[in-house]
């Protein structure tokens, strides 16, 4: 794979300038100036054809904004998918602290897993002319930003990957994770092991139900359905799954929790109940070392996935050629009590 | 008091324009757009004057922004303090959804606590042309937000207010909060009571402080200097400082912790010791209720903070008159153990 198509001046060749905007609306290039800078004495109709045109080849105003920018920094976006999940804050101060490194501001926004406000933010963003991007995707289609891409803005996934275009992506290896702290449950004896997780249709929650299934299918054990709780993180829901699992005639013995906005409402439920039951979640928190017993993760390094994509997020912007690459990095399990409890009935 | 500073086209007069610019600098419209535009057939000198001209009077593009922002989404920017630190979490979230009923992107972007960080992020939102600032502010002076006002960017400053410009100002009872939980330790019997907070420069810490002492004059106690540990607070300087008060001669029976940072880590000091130390700290906390004891803390309504400064925001740009203020709200004292337990010596 030799694919170079977030060099400007490679394979998707040069930017498009007010003159090809001018040529292929049909108009003259003062009209072109006239509608990209908001004077007035454009019909309507004149003015249409030139945003048609202006979307049709991707042109943007950053050349002369260059210019503008004469002593103005540089800057850089993130696109975080929810504010207030303490896992991005970690990586977002490390694509920060690397934006700084390399003389650029950051500037976030956060769909706040909406793609549609995905999308929305990701655009304005550009049309705010960032050179580059970081995206913590919210939706699976990406398409919308092969404009932006072919006009040069850089761009690296994080956390999930980009759907339906071929991007950089740094991720961290949900799978074996998964798979790990299942495996680690299952060598203490547990059988009967739920799974709370994520909606499917995010990437890292599918990959850590792969994970959880394949470590049962590895143990030989059939799962059932009755085990697998997926659907939104908020406490009310996770509760509830919590208790569906724990309650029954035959409750299951471990919990294996999918994030950690799923992790602590399971302590909280897993507190109020006499029988012990084990515990691994997926993300590391903080005091889950100080709580009784010690909460057992499966940690990703949250810093080290924003610093591995803002730099490759400057390398682009440096001009450094290389294909699109999916960068994985491992997770490590962090044994503190929870985790290692053995099987009660 | 009627300042009406932050109406436009009231008080300080409505927007410059190019006019006004090509006036100023002594060249002609035309040579104003150039300039703006980044087009070329200006020499240096002229661009120099013109750009003085610019700063001069506070001229900004967003007249012609508007005609260009056709169909685009307005904007409003959020400077946050510290992407790391979790109290920011919720207020975040609470200033987007704000935003977002009224339509209007969040864009946010860090200080890392560093005030030149904070002006040059604050003016690169301006000139991507938000239409509003909410800002935690990392510096004391923010005068070179005046021209930004001026040209009708509405502002409103939160946890922690303005310096040297009179703005809204959305804070938390900080005084009063300490005050409390002073107090608190006092009526269970404490009398040498510790203090670790953030560096005085810092607004919500000097309140803070002066509450703690406001707090101990009322009972008639003398403090220490040896009970009061300002700065920094990451973990290494807040367990240096937790151990010099718990590890010497007369250590303290309490210890109060300024915020959210250094109760995590006071926490972890204590969970190391046998003998039982009292502790309240200000902020609330995830999982503060799942410790043994239960963290006692001083609660800020950090959503509420958000959503009071976000809404007064709006307000200003729905062009509501009003003379700037400052709101403060209430902290809530919740005990759950920590804050209870008797003095011992």
């Amino acid at each position: 794979m030799a694919d170079t198509a977030r060099r400007p001046g490679n394979r998707y060749g040069s930017r498009p300038t007010m003159k090809d905007v001018a040529a292929h609306a049909g108009v003259g290039l003062k009209t072109v100036s006239r509608v990209v800078n908001g004077e007035p004495g454009v019909t309507p109709d004149t003015e249409r054809r030139v945003h048609e045109a202006i979307n049709a080849l991707g042109f943007r105003r950053n050349d002369s904004a260059r210019v503008l920018r004469k002593g103005r920094t540089a800057s850089v976006g993130l696109v975080l998918e929810d504010l207030a999940d303490p896992f991005y804050g970690p990586l977002s101060r490390a694509v920060e602290e690397v934006a700084r490194a390399h003389g650029a501001l950051l500037i976030n926004g956060s769909s706040a897993e909406d793609p549609d406000r995905e999308q929305e933010l990701a655009l304005a963003l550009c049309a705010r002319r960032v050179d580059g991007l970081v995206v913590i995707p919210a939706g699976d289609d990406h398409r919308y930003l092969e404009p932006e891409i072919r006009a040069g803005v850089a761009t690296v996934f994080v956390d999930r990957p980009a759907g339906k275009i071929d991007a950089d992506a740094v991720l961290s290896d949900n799978f074996g994770g998964a798979r790990h702290a299942v495996a680690h449950l299952l060598a203490h004896g547990h059988r009967r092991i739920g799974f709370i997780g994520d909606r499917p249709v995010i990437h890292t929650a599918a990959e850590r139900l792969r994970g959880y299934r394949a470590a049962m299918a590895e143990a030989g054990i059939p799962v059932e359905d009755t085990w697998i709780s997926l659907g939104a993180t908020d406490p009310e829901r996770v509760r509830r799954a919590a208790e569906t699992l724990l309650d029954g005639p035959e409750p299951v013995t471990a919990v294996f929790a999918g994030n950690n906005r799923v992790t602590v409402t399971v302590v909280r439920v897993l507190s109020e109940r006499p029988r012990p039951t084990a515990l691994v979640g997926f993300d590391d928190f903080e005091l889950a070392d100080l709580l009784q017993p010690g909460v057992t993760v499966v940690a990703q390094d949250a810093a080290q996935l924003g610093r591995t994509a803002a730099e490759r997020l400057f390398q682009q912007l440096d001009g450094v050629p290389h294909a699109p690459e999916r960068t994985m990095l491992p997770t490590r399990l962090i044994t503190r009590g929870s985790g290692e409890l053995p099987p009660v009935d």
